[in-house]
């Protein structure tokens, strides 16, 4: 059906596409490759929320050469007028004569629909081209699309003994400066961080991310351009009060709150009446619920042992990043997860180990859940 | 000083070294070739201990044909009568010309003496080709001759936060097959394997090598030539007693005790007075030098926190094989390690992770102590 031609193609858009990770939000990562008698005439990648389609880009780079040509896109040609006109009706206006999609937009609003309008005016279409590797260039966007929840990754550091801290709270630092620029890079390329107020109270942190931590992404993107992740704290009890360094760092705070706040918080900060679980906790499902409607497509979850757990246990995640510092620390020190106990390890559940890589001198795990066979 | 040929040779000498992984204990690892004018003319390795060296092999098959050729050995020829005659004066009497060796003897028997004794017989030698390389097929018998002290794995197990059972104390099976599997060879390749009575007690372990479980190792040697490792268990207050699956099952067993023992063990079990640590516990070191005079060459410590950490925290070990199951056991569970507690980060000596691989669903990791630079 595909010939490799078509996979080469497709790969270079799915190339393309991976070049908005970190600015197209709330929209997916979309690149598209006009190429007429086997000769790339027009290539394009959606950049910004707001500005042209892949598609569009990759028309008024093609010019008149667009007539006849095949159109590679990772996602399926939208049909709906959003911020801008559909993008079906762009590459029938300028007579492509095929379009291949990766995959169809799981958008309700599009949904084939794209497709159908092309094919309605003559264009020959076809879909399914490395449809998984489309998949993995928009976890959230597609979760989201189908779930009304972001993706949720859980970010973990430990040492090898799984541990976090001493005993006396000191953790500074257990992983080494590789692993920490890596983390910067996971909070760029996510539209929301989550941490609790217990990591708040203990260590103040900015949870932005900051350009000169980027290590080689710096190059990919300006500091002007850096969007900051939407910082959530979850402060059930309303512990949280001014001053604190997240209301002197960039980006958007929302505290999710199962109480009022005495204090005053500055304009920007969004206080989020949260939901409680029925154990007196801040129900993680209508929290995530919440993020969905804020558009939120990939969430990072940087929490100590309890919140991070509390994610874990209830099944809230899709990705675990665990980087591991070659240290041992013994049993003194404190645990990486509370986790509720169990009786049998039958009742372990089993990870998959998606991906394993050195970072310095740390190691990085990427860890899903086992489908069950 | 050496050519690609040379290197080419030598790797190949190694290859053969590696062959006696299994059965040559106490003596270490050693593989010749013989070269006449480019051309392979014999081939050996050290099998048995008792048995020929790797040199009187590779000598018997080239004849005449080693008359005027280069020996490529991982190990200097011996100079000594031990159980059989010198090598050198062998390799003296064949006409060899040459003899390139990966490294120099450490053992004090030896030391330099048997390339002397070849080159006043008018023999060209070299050494230093692959040595790092020659030095890691024989870890502990290099330990040992250097130290008197065996080469010391520490064996652990856990979950990817740490933990080693629930807990309520099951533990069975945290790792998959392979990894158990992988253990099982690690085992087959050790002299002797240390445990604690609590993992005895608890467990009731055998401690030996199944032929059956060894894997894709079951094809490198029969069950009849399968040699058991000495099991040794510490159990400084005496605490065994017969019956225990280590008395049933192959292998010699030696219990390292402070105190002697109220029951009666059979003629095979030797018990050993340790020393105290001047804390009530058995003293490692003792121990390791006791290991080093009965000609252990290599250890695997497969015990429980308080035990592999004792080894840990003393710094009486080389390597740590750590199989992490792809799992969350919660900070209820077990814990990995028993570690002096520290009061700075500074203080927690952090490791070199010298390979990682993926065996089965679970990870291996092989670490040292960081090198200070």
């Amino acid at each position: 059906m595909f010939s490799t031609d078509d996979a080469r193609h497709m790969a270079r858009a799915l190339e393309l596409a991976r070049r908005g990770q970190l600015t197209t939000r709330p929209n997916p990562r979309v690149g598209c490759v006009l190429v007429r008698d086997g000769e790339v005439v027009g290539e394009g990648f959606h950049i910004r929320a707001g500005g042209p389609h892949a598609e569009v880009h990759a028309l008024r780079a093609a010019g008149d050469k667009a007539r006849g040509a095949t159109a590679y896109v990772t996602l399926e040609p939208c049909s709906h007028y959003g911020r801008t006109p559909p993008c079906s009706q762009a590459l029938i206006d300028a007579g492509v004569a095929r379009v291949v999609a990766a995959m169809v937009d799981p958008n309700p609003q599009v949904a084939g629909r794209g497709l159908a309008m092309l094919e309605a005016a003559g264009i020959e279409t076809q879909h399914g081209l490395m449809a998984n590797e489309a998949e993995a260039v928009n976890p959230g966007f597609m979760k989201r699309m189908r779930t009304g929840r972001p993706f949720v990754r859980v970010k973990l550091a430990a040492s090898l003994d799984g541990r976090t801290a001493l005993a006396n709270g000191q953790s500074k630092w257990i992983t080494g400066p590789e692993a920490r620029a890596d983390v910067q890079r996971l909070r760029a390329i996510s539209d929301a961080v989550i941490t609790g107020a217990d990591s708040v109270l203990a260590d103040n942190p900015s949870m932005n991310v900051r350009h000169a931590e980027l290590g080689h992404w710096q190059s990919r993107i300006s500091e002007a351009d850096l969007q900051q992740p939407l910082r959530v704290v979850v402060d059930g009890k309303a512990r949280l009060a001014p001053p604190l360094k997240l209301l002197d760092s960039d980006g958007p705070l929302m505290l999710a709150s199962l109480r009022g706040y005495d204090c005053h918080w500055p304009a920007s900060v969004s206080v989020w009446p949260a939901a409680d679980n029925g154990e007196g906790k801040v129900a993680l499902t209508a929290l995530l619920d919440e993020l969905g409607r804020q558009q939120i497509n990939e969430v990072l979850v940087e929490a100590g042992s309890a919140l991070a757990g509390a994610f874990i246990s209830a099944g809230l995640w899709d990705e675990l990043w665990l980087y591991q510092a070659p240290k041992l620390m013994g049993s003194e020190a404190r645990g990486l997860l509370a986790l509720p106990g169990v009786d049998t390890m039958a009742e372990v559940p089993s990870l998959t180990i998606q991906d394993v890589r050195r970072v310095g001198a740390d190691l990085r795990l990427i860890l899903t859940r086992q489908e069950k066979p």
